[in-house]
């Protein structure tokens, strides 16, 4: 072969390679059209909810100092290893360390989805993500992300049908808040006040997407370019105006912050505060808005009558600590979804206690629907487990697996303390990865997380059983997802 | 807008997305062509190199038994974390951890590049793998991968003008031997026989490309494909084999194992015997190796006079433990670099030390010269320094900046404590990053490794002079590199 020969060659592959390329779109393309879930709210099962949320109005409430409170606080984007309590050099958390110390510290919990959207709607169903057809990342609108979305047919809201707990609690006769990030779709039905909340006052896309806005309820009230700085601080004097409005009770608070996700704002006095940088600065921030917000219930006399719940949306990101587990935001390792986790209050809660048993986020719902004296909704799967009995009787949670996946796709479980990774081709990552190298494909992998953390040694053959039970329950899932993804009864 | 006309609006951005993708790998190639070094051995410089070794030739020699004695043992893709004495638990390598024992140990030591061949080149040439245009990773022949780098004109050998630490040695006299993996060249003038080693038992590449054959010297004697699961034991022979015949000295070993690259190949007999899995196994069977050059070292009674030095090419990629540091093979973090390194012997070296100054795999080379007695060539950058009072008179190694790259990109420096990361797009990482999310960048950072030694939290607000240092380093090295990559003198 001369030279000339080999050079035509070469510019023979490279040009496959762009056709490949437009292939990819095509078939990329065409998948989302066929495949994915449509956005379309479906009528039968939005009477099932109206029937249920009937049947919470009509539930029998106790007197309102009797009812239990409930401050649910969401960091956006705080690594595992963020917290004082969960090992924290860097960063000081005295407030969310008292939390700890006086509730229960989960060492093993995880957000039901390594990013946004799926995570935030996994918490306020009680559900998958992929149940709502929320199993990725909202985009703002006008941007091509947004219309590859929308021509892929995927929800860019929630569906009517879904049961939020928000709606819950307000049928329940709750007065309920949202101060801070929505994520969970910018058009009616799906806005925060739609979506059994009174009350709304924040953004409803994350920081960095298109042109942030601040709403209150359905108004903007302060246009792009918004003062991020001074959000924290804005965040929490809307809490606790909420809190001091509602004291009565019962009521609902729930406070997704901005931060830390990126870009990181600060107040400007706290610049440089923090050992730990500008990060450490946002998260000390937020962990003074959570001790105004815990001396605010003590100062209105509920703090006994009030179950708080603090956690994160997903692993960090670019900055962050995952602690010392693999991943960050975006992956299966534990790193995308082992989040701190920590429950305080009510009264008679036994104090300090580190709960080492694997939960999910998911579990929010259905634990406080118990807490709260409220029934489940009958017609529809809900994925979480309550925790009411760990918080009341200090029972050890329920084992049961654990499920990671990414844009809806099963890759991984976690039973105890083995965790199973589905093999499949690795076609990201690192640029060289696939422009130089073969094609790669990770697992079937089973990792021992009490021997090692990191899951760095797959012990698939040390442990074959453990592997193939955990195989069986990921293609169990896997299937039930494709039969009923919606998970209706 | 209508329906339809959304829809359009949607194709046509999809339809441009593609269009992009073609216009990328359309500058791709132009820039490869253009800008990146092409393969053009330099004959300048070839006269200096042979006019230097000449000089080695010429330079007195001590008595055999008064000479220094070298082992270099390399492993391909061993984490950080993956010995017992650097903190593995999953894992036992006790032969390993009595050379640490008896030798220096170094906690901040960096391999030359986070990924293979450009890290071997460093090595070998104590020069950064720029300054031979080997700062890429050689992809196996007739690969569309290896006609990319071709038709850009990329090296695709170590270019003869470059000295290697075995020219050096074998033109001091040394016996040299290279068993295992070479992976900087597969054609003369760049194979191993024709740059400084008498003997060559081992692959040309990886053995996860193209179809891995065994040479000896310039002939295959095993073709695809090869019986894996023995390589490492007939390693170990080979270097043994060549320890016994070259007793009498001075001798260099360079052994580059093939594992724990994947894919992961043991003896039929160690499967299932470390708590490590089959990475544990494969680990556990390279210490074993390293045991028995050491006792063979001892039953020649040479061990006194040999130093052995023992590392890594670059992080852990799919398994393997990074440790406590943040990232893996590829990436300019640490754990794409920071590699266990030990030193021990010949006598006289005090036993035991842990350093923690940093130092790079580049010293190797100036090192092994200082304790041979030989000078080092004068007409071109050695970016490496000697640890020779280190080892002799139990100094620490000097303080001097650790330089990260990737594709000869400069990204970081660490300085001490510090390291600085260059602000950069992000155009890769998860695939959601780039399809979904708008243009990233990350940096610029300073961390600060002793408080937060897995590079989670940006420090530079709080140090400003020390990230306004560094980053001054970085651009000198930068300018540096750009006006003389290949550090001619």
């Amino acid at each position: 072969m001369t030279v000339g020969q080999s050079k035509l060659r070469g510019v023979l592959r490279v040009a496959s390679l762009a056709v490949g390329a437009v292939l990819l779109l095509a078939v990329f393309w065409v998948v989302a059209r066929i495949v994915l879930y449509r956005q379309v709210d479906d009528s039968e099962r939005l009477v099932g909810k109206r029937e249920y949320l009937a049947r919470i109005v009509a539930t029998p409430r106790p007197p309102a100092e009797e009812a239990i409170n409930v401050v649910l606080i969401l960091f956006d984007d705080l690594g595992y290893g963020d917290l004082g309590s969960y090992g924290a050099d860097a960063i000081e958390t005295p407030n969310l360390d008292r939390i700890a110390a006086a509730g229960l510290r989960f060492t093993s919990a995880y957000a039901p989805s390594p990013y946004c959207s799926a995570s935030r709607a996994g918490l306020l169903t009680g559900r998958h993500a992929i149940r709502s057809g929320m199993h990725h990342v909202l985009q703002a609108p006008g941007t091509w992300q947004d219309n590859l979305l929308r021509l892929g047919g995927r929800n860019r809201r929630l569906p009517k049908e879904e049961i939020t707990l928000s709606e819950v609690l307000s049928a329940a006769g709750y007065a309920t808040g949202i101060v801070g990030k929505w994520h969970l779709g910018d058009e009616s039905p799906s806005l925060p006040n739609d979506r059994g909340f009174d009350r709304f006052w924040g953004l409803l896309y994350s920081n960095d997407q298109g042109e942030p806005r601040v709403l209150e309820n359905g108004g903007v009230v302060e246009p792009h370019p918004i003062d991020q700085t001074t959000l924290t601080r804005r965040y929490t004097e809307r809490a606790v105006e909420f809190l001091e409005r509602q004291a009565a009770g019962p009521f609902f608070l729930y406070l997704p912050h901005t931060f830390p996700h990126i870009p990181l704002h600060v107040s400007s006095e706290r610049v440089g505060s923090s050992a730990g940088g500008l990060y450490g600065d946002v998260v000390e921030e937020l962990d003074e808005s959570v001790g105004t917000v815990m001396s605010t219930l003590e100062r209105l006399g509920v703090a006994e009558r009030t179950l708080v719940i603090v956690s994160s949306d997903n692993g960090p990101w670019f900055q962050g600590s995952r602690g010392p587990v693999r991943g960050r935001k975006f992956d299966v390792f534990d790193g995308g979804t082992r989040v701190p986790f920590l429950l305080a209050g009510p009264a008679g809660v036994p104090g300090g206690r580190v709960i080492e048993t694997p939960i999910s986020a998911l579990d929010v719902f259905p634990t406080v629907l118990e807490l709260a004296g409220l029934p489940l909704p009958g017609d529809r799967q809900i994925d979480g487990v309550s925790l009411a009995g760990a918080l009341r009787e200090g029972t050890e949670p329920p084992s049961r697996p654990i499920f990671f996946q990414q844009l809806g796709i099963p890759r991984a479980v976690r039973l105890g303390r083995f965790k199973y990774h589905a093999r499949h081709a690795v076609f990201y990552g690192n640029p060289m990865d696939w422009i130089w190298g073969p094609m790669r494909y990770r697992g079937p992998w089973l990792f021992d997380l009490e021997l090692d953390h990191d899951e760095s040694y797959d012990v698939s053959a040390r442990h074959p059983q453990e592997a193939e039970r955990l195989a069986a329950m990921l293609a169990d899932w896997q299937r039930e997802l494709e039969s009923n993804p919606r998970g209706w009864r």
